[in-house]
């Protein structure tokens, strides 16, 4: 297991390298879902987040914290969307180019938004081995920098930004809920809260069809990554040494959820707040709404983390 | 024509009063939709307000500022929607009945939040004078307090917070455009603007099978209703000679919009601000995206009045 590389002082670094280029989110509430899960709910609206996602976040740290010379060449990426749009925007700031490898099965709104930020696209077979090779072979070609979706020390820092912000908007928060994939987010989430409100419960949620994290955090043993097919595709990642690190170290729990209880989830979600979440970001709310935890009309935090959504095809 | 009876004084008054109970709503930007419009828009949400719609601050203030002997019967109003569910929640704030006259044609989440806030329903025929005859019916029978959606001083002045707070979130703003039904909206925000900021121009948009407050203002004399079919349902209600008198004296201007671009406005909102937002929402971006008015690079404020929608009938 590698030794912690974040810590609560590199995210507060990241939250002042980045602060200009994403925006401090709203938190929304709503009486009708605290009636549903028994306790009272905090929505951190990320998908109201530049490119409609948490990612803006790390991808920015990541590009901000290296040296005009580091990026001569540009950065690459793989993506099933949002990291790739996070990171063509970022290098949009600085002027240099940004190559995102995704998946030929990705959705036509996440291929369009890594176009609208002036990233070059290059489509692969939707598998991690063919989005780690063809990126591989973007760096060898063309000596840009890589830039990991989650397994990267600057894109964690600039996740748990967002957790920085909802501590401080929410200072009564007894539990955080987020969605975990490869664990970022989680990790980012996990450094700033250990290191400011320790007593927090950081429940980390998943959906069952993907469970590569809840059966590593049950074991104590890195699962490997299981094909998956299930609708909240932000959460298809498996976690890394770096990111098992973290969790294993500082979660509370990490529950599961089935495909039905996410769609049903979004649609509360959307009826109630009012607002356009994508499947991911209805993991955690599933949990509640499903009695999966015992949070018993505690102040529950619950990061809402992308909207990026083809709304002409909803699963409900 | 009456004598103005909203000042710049009474809405600070309202917002003082209502303060405790009504959202500061977050105002969105989008680099995609300043392009599309060709100027700089800053959208303000009372879609997320509570109850989803800005009239939760009109019905509050209406109510807030009454005496106890003054509402011991409770109170009563008609509304398509989203006033009756204001009036109910303020209503229920303050410990008193509501009776809520809606037209049998009601959508059904209109219906449940009405009732979600404890509201008692009469329904009756879908026609403004079915709905002020049973209003008035309720009064006679039980002495409760009559409370305008629109036609009413406290209600215009709750109305008129929302200007206050956007000219505070954006100072800069140039423009202010906002949609037109029965103009209490409009009327409040006039009276905050032009105390404010008189220099700022403000549009109302209207749409063009709903034209009366156009055809009103164009002439100089009031229009009577027409019946109307728009799917913008907010905006369905025909300007009073109160309303009249405040907009035909501060508005720079008043334009209408076809069904068919505010369905696309409202389509290219979900999609790009990723935030529900119902019909009469959508009125206002429908006039930018549609260059009815030379805003020319300006700082441009939207108010998005609401987001209750049915999201399993969606119009596109």
């Amino acid at each position: 297991m590698p030794r912690p590389d974040v810590t609560l002082q590199d995210i507060r670094a990241a939250q002042a390298r980045i602060g200009k280029c994403v925006l401090r989110t709203p938190v929304l509430e709503s009486a009708l879902l605290n009636a549903v899960c028994g306790a009272r709910l905090y929505f951190k609206c990320e998908n109201l987040q530049h490119t409609g996602a948490f990612k803006a976040r790390g991808a920015s740290n990541a590009v901000l914290a290296r040296s005009a010379s580091e990026l001569q060449a540009g950065v690459v990426t793989h993506s099933s969307g949002n990291h790739g749009a996070a990171v063509a925007r970022a290098a949009q700031l600085r002027g240099v180019p940004a190559r995102v490898v995704m998946p030929h099965n990705s959705s036509a709104a996440k291929l369009a938004a890594v176009r609208a930020y002036g990233g070059q696209i290059t489509l692969c077979a939707p598998t991690l081995a063919a989005r780690e090779a063809a990126a591989a072979q973007i760096v060898a070609d063309t000596h840009a920098l890589f830039i990991h979706p989650y397994d990267d020390p600057d894109v964690i820092a600039g996740q748990g930004t967002l957790a920085l912000e909802f501590l401080e908007q929410i200072p009564q928060l007894q539990w955080l809920l987020c969605p975990i994939g490869g664990g970022g987010l989680a990790s980012g989430i996990a450094v700033a809260v250990h290191g400011l409100r320790p007593e927090v419960r950081l429940v980390a949620v998943e959906p069952a069809s993907a469970d590569d994290a809840f059966r590593s955090f049950e074991t104590g043993v890195l699962a490997p990554p299981v094909p998956t097919h299930t609708i909240a595709d932000g959460l298809r990642g498996a976690l890394s040494a770096r990111t098992f690190g973290f969790i294993r170290q500082h979660l509370h729990a990490i529950v599961t959820v089935d495909e039905q209880a996410i769609v049903q989830a979004m649609r509360e979600l959307w009826q109630h707040l009012r607002i356009i979440v994508e499947p991911s970001s209805a993991v955690p709310y599933a949990a509640l709404a499903g009695r999966k935890l015992d949070v018993d009309d505690a102040h529950v935090g619950i990061v809402l983390t992308g909207g990026n959504v083809d709304i002409d095809e909803l699963p409900w």
